[in-house]
């Protein structure tokens, strides 16, 4: 069995992630922020994904994103609804200024601790938020830097980044994370979730994540508010 | 007047990296972090650095390093004195797991809400320790990663990342600090300092600071412990 880390967020996309990444017959070392987001049921539902998955080994890391301002996920700034303030090319607000840069950077290091090659990430450049850190060419960029950055690169183990979503749809997400009996009631998507942890509907993540249940066929079991 | 972020540790590289960027006309926005270090006085000489230069903006992040352990820098393990464990070719102990990703990582968030469009760090390739993430191709591959990773770059302010300190010898970056009028007196270079942090004289950093102002030909006025 080969070590690996796995960001998860308690979303979707990282549950399903982590599924494939057991699937593979990885260790997982799960790696989850408490960076000062509105969401902050993420670390709860990062939890509840890891207790679901059997996860041995979770590392949740303070962060102080919020001091940094400027995205509608940590600042006192309103959540887009209903594909209010989307723009066609346009990043939306809820973007956090380097927020994959710094999480993969924390992965490199505890990859670097307990001696594994392997970071996963659940990012996805179809059915998302146009965020550019989510973007291969991105993820590519820092796997090259990673592998500059490390003593144990130095010394001849490289890390790679694998990313098994990238080129998927969020329904065949779902339909994947399915077959691996991923448990999406316990996962966590919205923006801007009630003070009960249930999600809005409206956010750009719930739309996303309804869509995807919507066109596999199937109702999303998270709770979601009264309409 | 543009804008930089400029890494500030409190030693005698970063406070000569702070003085070229102000002589450069760069408004400085000082980068420090409390890290878990066990020479936690570095961030009083930061502050007192940022002082002596009249940084108007000095940010303080702490962040949870020390977790990640397997460094003399953040855990109990006895920092190498007099060149005790230094191998030729091999990365000293004192090495912290993908630190300048971390560091450099906050710096481009810090950079992108600020507006900045340079970031500068006082790493160097000559008289160093040898850690991977202090030389010339690491911080090329950190700048494209960059360059892709931001909000900012891909409506295109792309960051710039300054290592004005990269190709000078210890001695040639005390000269052109005291040509800057850098007051090394509030420096702190020592890994392993007393509590009353004075430097030990005897470790890796104390070291290569000392032989630096031994060519110079002055002494060093930051406080050592008596021998």
């Amino acid at each position: 069995m080969s070590d690996a880390v796995v960001l998860l967020s308690g979303g979707l996309d990282s549950a399903t992630a982590l599924a494939i990444a057991r699937g593979l017959g990885l260790t997982p070392h799960a790696l989850s922020f408490r960076y000062g987001q509105r969401h902050a049921g993420e670390i709860e539902a990062a939890r509840a994904v890891a207790r679901q998955q059997g996860v041995e080994h979770h590392t949740i890391v303070d962060i102080d994103l919020a001091m940094f301002g400027k995205s509608a996920l940590t600042a006192a700034l309103p959540v887009p609804k209903d594909g209010a303030g989307l723009v066609p090319g346009e990043i939306p607000i809820t973007y956090v200024p380097a927020r994959n840069t710094i999480f993969l950077s924390y992965a490199l290091a505890l990859a670097e601790v307990v001696g594994a090659r392997d970071i996963v990430i659940g990012v996805n450049a179809v059915d998302y938020s146009g965020y550019p850190d989510c973007r291969p060419e991105y993820i590519a960029a820092f796997q090259q830097m990673a592998n500059l950055a490390t003593k144990a690169a130095v010394e001849g183990s490289l890390t790679t980044i694998h990313t098994p979503l990238i080129w998927l749809s969020k329904a065949d997400i779902i339909r994947r994370g399915l077959s691996l009996e991923v448990d999406y009631s316990v996962t966590r998507s919205c923006y801007d979730p009630d003070v009960e942890g249930r999600a809005c509907g409206r956010c750009d993540a719930c739309r996303l994540r309804l869509a995807g249940f919507a066109a596999v066929g199937i109702p999303d079991p998270a709770p979601y508010q009264p309409r």
